[in-house]
């Protein structure tokens, strides 16, 4: 595998996603990681103690390997992938410095699960559109996945999904390590839309969790989500897809059930009564999934499908209708 | 709904589930239900305080609705449904005193998850078979459903599945009340193997879980699991299926993630080291997805469907591998 010695990546993001799948990185022997973080102490700390001092504090990352930078244009440099590990609300901020020129002949790594602000675009089409990245040097990686487990070298499957196989499977082969399997794909536009709409769910999993469903219900409750992920997907880009299969199910999964689920964990809040800024507050983050039902809600103006548990959470977090009156509403609608 | 009044109604069987859907039937104005337990203690208590002192002793149980019987003979006598809810080790063993003449133009359900002993047949072809009972005259009850739950009238959903649509309908309307939609379907064979199988993957959910393994792997195990029945279902009965509804998806669910599923806690025993008699002893009961694995690894020698994750499960309960071993050859399998 002669294309991995000395390949270069650069990641764009410091929480604990980018944290853990520089890690994942860290495995390779010959990998240069060229790290930027928004956060100057941060920078400061990783430079001194080689560890993230806010996200995944206990994962070292050899310094021989990772390199941080204050400057988006000096971390891409010379760089063979960019991933993209920054919250959806923050990407076009955090690129604000970058041109097509920067990115030119990189294989572009979207690790965010969200669209694009104001524009409803997903990364990819984004990066393609506004970098003239060509689709098939884009990539998405989705889970089942959380980075606390990564941390703890727990066994872990990733979904790294292309409209073409190569570059997912080049990918593939730099996030394959002793404890994670990285499979490749060739449905990107699938995989993300999948991924953003998973956190939807978790909302909905968390609010109704809060307002005192139990453990039946939310088992309904996911088995009509896969099925409303699955008709928006197939109204956005139809193909056969097994979507029984990790990079679907397995990612929407790991997060409607996980105590590590950020979205799930705010859902919770807002079912027992906080507001959302409250809640906000109380996570010091708005979760991805409060932005991505907007974003879904407004997309699917042009495509109506139907999807009740998108629409109730949308009412609940955007229109402020009560919880419990919504969930009343959708448990008629499940089935 | 003229149908419905005086309806008859045998249950066979005192454990948590039959005491759950009697609480559910119970929910309807116009039924009789003649319940057999084996349990002579439990008849009496049941006789003087109205509800099961063995299982969800919460639960109390209308004396005007609820007569119990000694004898499945007497329970039988002019019931117009036959519910089964004995475990299926006990199945053949309950019904000894009945013969095709006791069953005569009843409706036959199964709210069994396992196939009859030493036969390996479902047990609604079972009933079928050795009662004369013809096939469109059985139903089987799936969830996603725990009987904890019902008895905090948390709402829950039902799976009502018959070979053609009129007994399903029929019974599902028995089973709907305030707290529990119940969802007829015309797949007898399908949700009758799922239900089967989703016994066994929570075993190798608390396998894994009692080995280490985390969210992360769970979710990529349930993932492959729910392509395992679907394999297996296909090859026995092949027929268009939606594997992500409730009756499938969300039935596998609430088994393999739920704190009150008792296959996952005794997969869990094993995994933490615990001999297949000492987990046993220590919840003074075999789950059912212990004889399942067997059931299913038996008849699979005709099709040869590739069932790595039932596989991997006979291999620690029947062939004393140790679960480490196995666990680590499995997950090289699953993607």
């Amino acid at each position: 595998m002669s294309f991995l010695n000395n390949t270069k990546i650069a990641v764009i993001g410091g929480g604990s996603w980018a944290t853990a799948l520089i890690k994942i990185l860290c495995e390779q022997n010959n990998v240069q990681i060229r790290w930027w973080l928004r956060n100057q102490k941060d920078i400061e700390h990783i430079r001194k103690f080689h560890h993230n001092p806010t996200y995944l504090s206990d994962v070292v990352l050899s310094p021989k390997k990772v390199k941080v930078f204050e400057k988006t244009t000096e971390a891409v440099k010379g760089a063979d992938y960019v991933i993209l590990a920054v919250p959806a609300a923050f990407v076009r901020e955090s690129l604000h410095h970058l041109t097509a020129k920067h990115l030119q002949g990189k294989r572009v790594i979207s690790a965010i699960k969200g669209m694009v602000p104001d524009r409803n675009i997903l990364v990819t089409d984004w990066i393609s559109n506004d970098f003239s990245i060509p689709p098939e040097d884009t990539c998405v990686i989705a889970g089942p996945c959380h980075a606390e487990e990564v941390a703890l070298e727990k066994q872990s499957y990733l979904s790294i999904a292309s409209t073409e196989c190569p570059a997912a499977e080049d990918f593939a082969a730099l996030m394959t390590c002793r404890y994670v399997v990285a499979n490749p794909l060739d449905d990107l536009y699938g995989v993300e839309y999948a991924a953003i709409m998973k956190n939807i769910i978790a909302l909905a999993c968390g609010i109704t969790h809060g307002l005192g469903y139990g453990d039946n219900f939310q088992a309904v409750l996911v088995s009509n989500a896969m099925q409303e992920i699955g008709n928006l997907v197939t109204a956005l880009d139809p193909r056969e897809r097994n979507l029984s299969s990790s990079a679907y199910l397995g990612d929407l999964l790991v997060t409607a059930y996980s105590q590590f689920s950020r979205n799930r964990l705010f859902g919770n809040m807002i079912g027992r009564g906080y507001s959302v800024k409250a809640a906000q507050l109380e996570m010091k983050m708005i979760a991805e999934g409060y932005y991505a039902t907007k974003s879904i809600q407004e997309i699917n103006k042009v495509n109506h499908v139907h999807l009740p548990i998108t629409n109730s959470v949308y009412r609940i977090l955007y229109e402020e209708h009560a919880p419990a009156l919504v969930m009343n509403d959708l448990k008629k609608l499940l089935k």
